[in-house]
């Protein structure tokens, strides 16, 4: 951590069950591996805690540990070290409360979870102010969801939405992979 | 374009030769099928003019054209209409020369070229003296490497180049797709 930086404790969850499908129905969808690099990458670089890829199906928690694994201890590990580090931050579970459940214990606290949406949601928090409480030091748990979007019974039950990223246009569909770089930004970085 | 922010013309060019291998030696590199959506996705948010794919190469050409049509014209375009709308964005050319000519051709303005790398560089210019020069509505050039960062002949040709990406740690190895968010969002975001 660079000097003038407080302690911070920002974990993210990648949600594959519940999200939305193209008609608004509930769904799980299907790992994405470069979900799993690229957000492992961004975690990283803007010291986030763990980085939890949650689903709740056998075959696909299967795939994820098998890519770990490759990156953690197999060829990858030794063809690119830089990646091996950032996919120490990448952790399994089966649901949210699982995720919670997990920061708890190693933090004995309890992380205010903050859910990211496309569209407005209730209990928003701006930007500004949930960086100021990240700063304070208290554990946060960054909910981002696959496909359409999570399903409202996480929205519904987070401690705050952040607003949707706006650009310069009302064009709203970044990847997710873009969705967490861009949040890491304006929750963590620092730049002139 | 939202209210009260000016008429500006920023463009990106992700450069696939010449880059550097991973011993500092120049290469070309592969299309990422997924830097094509996922850049394409930012560009288009940011209201990005158009996103120029470098690539020499003859068969990695066609491999861009076929992707590109697929998301215009094909099956793509009906299925995802957000997707075309990002696609319409993506350009192919051979070269940054053919890039810069192209927007000189368009805007009747040479742009200003402006590097990116993950390591500090000479003509040094700052986030926020960049969004400044964005703001004045001068046609501006991003450029991006692939593989392990763009090769000196295109660093040490450009007008600028904007500081590494820094986050909360000393880690330097984001992706392309996040690293093009994150500029994206530092020249041309505006949240509260």
């Amino acid at each position: 951590m660079k000097e003038g930086q407080g302690d911070f404790c920002v974990n993210i969850a990648l949600v594959h069950h519940p999200v939305l499908g193209k008609k608004g129905e509930i769904i799980g969808s299907a790992i994405t591996n470069l979900d799993l690099h690229d957000i492992a990458r961004t975690a990283k670089t803007y010291g986030i805690d763990e980085y939890y890829i949650v689903t709740p199906y056998t075959d696909q928690q299967e795939l994820v540990e098998e890519i770990i694994s490759h990156w953690q201890n197999g060829h990858g590990s030794i063809s690119n070290p830089a990646r091996k580090e950032a996919f120490r931050l990448v952790k399994l579970a089966k649901t949210l409360e699982e995720v919670t459940a997990k920061i708890m214990a190693k933090q004995s606290q309890s992380p205010v979870v903050v859910t990211t949406s496309a569209k407005s949601q209730e209990r928003c928090i701006s930007f500004h102010d949930a960086r100021k409480r990240v700063d304070t030091g208290e554990p946060t748990l960054l909910v981002f969801g696959t496909a359409h979007g999570l399903a409202p019974e996480i929205t519904d039950t987070a401690d705050y939405t952040l607003p949707a990223i706006e650009g310069r246009t009302d064009y709203n569909h970044l990847s997710v992979r873009a969705a967490v770089a861009i949040i890491c930004d304006r929750l963590l970085g620092n730049w002139d």
